[in-house]
């Protein structure tokens, strides 16, 4: 399956009073790269929102193990690929290194989202389109 | 096992251009849950840390699972409790609740961390004190 | 002019590793509390938004000066209200104290914005409802 | 003066429910930019608290006008450089561009702040050395 790497500078905003990334920030920092995946196969978000009328691909399970810590002014490296497609979601495999030392790994389970003024919370699951998966082929 | 009840009003701050809670606010919420979990049990974060020489409480490993989302404007209710202490380490889960519906569920793993200039990243696993446990009891 | 207090219990997050609130989160209270002042006023955001066809009421000019750190685990109280409404933009106004010191000030000048398919980057200014700034008076 | 230029990609999460750049997150843009100024004058923030014994270098005082937002999968740019230095303190500036159009303008005003116990809390402002200032001449 097709795979990004995407690097990124910790700032100083970024870590907590411990002086380490505050973990939160990791999964801003998934998530800036499951964007950066979908844009890295031509998708980039801002039109995929228009092209396919979604609300977004929001997150409805993930999952983070966190082996050693980053601090401002480190650069990390992530490793990004989806693992799985389902009809309507798909799940995304993070690696992330700090100099070359495996130091966190994320799942994430998200929804292709679409708006629905009908349903629950205007908002509800569709189809992936074949066209989306078939990019990552 | 001890838990505590927090209210959190859903700032516009914390939605994404979906209009809803951008997941890693998420993880904001619960990590404030977890420190006033603490709190309410007589341990102020800032007090605690300098009592046990403790640099923090990070995260090794979390899963949240997400039902239903929340936007700005509403407040959510999140009922936080430890469900197991090891040595230096303990789980700590949270149920997030929008209008009575629970919204999503988080588990946490933290580790005891105590600094340790000798340690690689300054830092290492330490026992948990005994009164620290006692006061969950 | 109406005022609105509100108080805000600075997070572990919200602080840097120099272990004091990250100057940019004050943005994000002062944010809060100019929302938290409409809603005291009877304005929720998300029907301000519907009643009104409201994009939001973005920044574009605002200035702050802090006198004084605040840390995690303290309770701030944050003193908000307009100072001045002009046809489309309004002058807010934000006092923070910590422990009854005048810790920052906060001046924000705003413009009421509405959504406008035709218009530059799809919003413009729009006249400010009299009846929002009745209830103000 | 010696100026730095940065180009950050605004993420999903750095946008609000307007679909925009949610304000406060150009005062962390515009915290990295300065940071990275300092980075490029040889002076990497982690080193440089160890080297002075500095905490930081707090805000004390900044104001930012926006004349255009910016949305997701936009890259900015931000040209920042010092404008004065005092004894203890320092002025900065940015200016951000998106697609070649101003859309942002700050300016700071810092102080080199040391950590002293003995200090109102914990911190004081001092002298900036001859060496940091002549490396931005």
């Amino acid at each position: 399956m097709m795979s990004n790497r995407k690097e990124i500078h910790v700032e100083w905003g970024d870590c907590d009073p411990a002086g380490i990334v505050y973990y939160p920030r990791f999964f801003e920092y998934f998530d800036a790269c499951t964007n950066a995946l979908f844009e890295s196969a031509g998708f980039r978000k801002a039109e995929m929102l228009k092209t396919y009328g979604l609300l977004g691909i929001p997150m409805i399970d993930t999952r983070a193990q966190f082996y050693a810590p980053a601090s401002f002014g480190e650069t990390v490296r992530i490793e990004t690929r989806i693992v799985e497609w389902g009809r309507s979601s798909f799940q995304v495999e993070h690696k992330l290194y700090n100099r070359e030392v495996l130091a966190a790994e994320c799942a994430e389970k998200r929804v292709w989202t679409v708006r629905d003024s009908q349903a629950r919370n205007g908002m509800r699951g569709a189809a992936i389109p074949d066209e989306v998966k078939a990019r990552f082929a």
